[in-house]
């Protein structure tokens, strides 16, 4: 079986979706590429979280072609392609629908860099690209036009995309989008939140990623 | 024992309420219609999830008649058969007041399509139908007047009926619904959200119920 | 031991409130009255919410005197002897800090009728009583001087009482005000709730007394 | 090994910090100094909660000594000996980024003592310190210029400090700042929270401090 030890560590990733309280039902979907053979496994379309297993996941190539799996994949497979085949540095891709981040997108609104968290883990606001239809690669160029070099990007009326080094790493984005969108959405209904300077936000993010942690 | 094969499904989709947080204590409730003897099986009436049981589900024809179960059911059967005698497409109903569906309901306000989620889902906004009063057929014939051909509708000052051409497929609604309601009501307190055109929204909903999922 | 037939239950209602997120660490109580012998079991004082047992539960008479129990009682012991004497209908008393009615509690602001679950188990407006100090009977008769014939009253600066014919009706009541609370709160966000007609509150009542449920 | 029977508590203090919703991922950290040997254990840097054991717990002296432990220490330790430091009546230090509290430190703006809650554990309102970045003493210098003499601080763009006699008083102390940040947050959007007079607020926590609990 391809990808034989990426599928267990996906189901995972995926099934921390809803744990999370990031998606209902059967929305949102992870994939991993690996970086030795450069296929994808992603989560197969329209199923219900519970019943992901290592054996229902679906592996294509970068061109989309299906190589195992009987289940069709997801309908963001072209997107996360796109992502892939342009993002060298790029092995991890997490969509999401979850309520606070989704908000913002729901208006075209970039999430304000006004919280430390913000500047550990994106280094700046996290912007909104355009809003583009499901099932072409559409969705994935609307992803890299906007998403900078950050890990996180909303997509207008849409919902939320994250990429990582590794599947686990785009997870963590997700999470700590939605956690950050949160407190910013709660700040603005207290008056308008104080931005961190630029100086600082670099100073943040330059240490989370190269101390904070360890290595 | 009448409608045995559907009893224990119904336990588990009224269980699924408490369990996506769409109701608290004994409020809300699932019907299942068998399509091949034309019965309906509803929950009993304030009786606690966790106390149902296959055995106290409660049988009933499409006139009211009751024909099986030791227990009244509930309240709203009159409206839920109405709903079956004039929608032979529908096999499953399902009622909730979640709240942030409830708050739109509250205003008599539907619920607006600003996201690509809505136009999966529900094609087009979430309409809000009339006040009626518990006990009768009422809330039913509310339900049907203001629905048209989506799967969810508000009632004013009231809560939440969905639809589907099973149980699962109503409470799959009744659990979107929540989530978006949610969603479009955080984005709200932003600013106001952007609408998806007509011609977006029928891509969206005509390409969720055709292509996604497994076929 | 005294009570020993009430003992478990209070535990169980004392544990219902963090499991229905309407207390935190070791906020909020329950207490019941044992109708045969006037006695009234009560949750003692500081006790986080897993540490109860059946033994350590706390015994008063109706004027306070100690009878059983190696752990001083609730500080709110006083009132809720003061609302047992004053309604001898009234055998369960809840007290807790929930989130949004004591929202409107922060404002001496009463939960007004806008919801059909609010005229089911409440029957109009949920009102807002004075503000009185913890540990004299002061709490309790500002509950009283408020609460009317309904089964809820909100404290200003303060929180919640809930009175009900048993300690689990009580409970009901707790649960319920929390829930309406949180629509209410959202419905007030987007703009001016509708109020229901005094005539369909009380028809949402009788109803819901005297119909609903099995009898 | 040192602190050994501190550090079973620590990990268990630390894991509570995701069980009541106050971190995402690995966020927040809890220490802990032993009064006898004045030596502090803290949660490693960078781990994920589900992961802490007695034995990865990191030992420090007041002086940011590492004694024991492999792994590199909270990125916020130099802060909590800062505290440690200069505060003989404290040993036990929280760190989070729950929402509520952390919407008000975006503004910048304290938490107003309009709920009893707060009179009975913070005696006042719960001020917001200064922004200071992470990495050396400067925070902690922030959280003790500001606290005065309660137990939680806001700080300005970042999160929320607790301290407390013991490690599980601050966890307490944390527990509640976010509940009440919540209740207050809420009533601020229904409209101005009635203030509790001074003379009130010491007799709320006078009594909380003395006489509930058992003593």
């Amino acid at each position: 079986m391809l990808l034989k030890e990426i599928r267990e560590e996906l189901v995972e990733l995926n099934q921390a979706l809803p744990a999370n309280r990031l998606v209902v039902w059967t929305g949102g979907n992870v994939s991993i590429r690996d970086p030795k053979s450069g296929l994808v496994a992603i989560k197969p379309s329209g199923i219900m979280f519970p019943d992901l297993t290592p054996e229902n996941m679906v592996v294509v190539d970068l061109d989309g072609k299906q190589l195992e799996g009987d289940l069709a994949p997801s309908s963001d497979t072209a997107s996360h392609l796109y992502i892939y085949r342009h993002r060298e540095d790029i092995n991890g891709v997490v969509h999401t629908h979850s309520d606070y981040a989704t908000a913002f997108a729901a208006l075209g609104m970039p999430i304000p860099a006004v919280l430390t968290a913000i500047g550990d883990e994106f280094g700046g606001p996290i912007p909104c690209g355009d809003f583009a239809l499901i099932g072409s690669e559409a969705i994935g160029k609307a992803v890299l036009d906007a998403i900078g070099n950050t890990t996180a990007v909303l997509l207008k009326n849409h919902g939320v995309f994250t990429i990582g080094k590794s599947g686990r790493a785009a997870l963590k984005s997700a999470v700590m989008v939605e956690d950050v969108a949160k407190t910013v959405w709660l700040a603005k209904q207290l008056g308008e939140p104080c931005e961190i300077s630029q100086e600082d936000l670099k100073k943040l993010n330059e240490r989370y990623m190269n101390v904070y942690g360890q290595h």
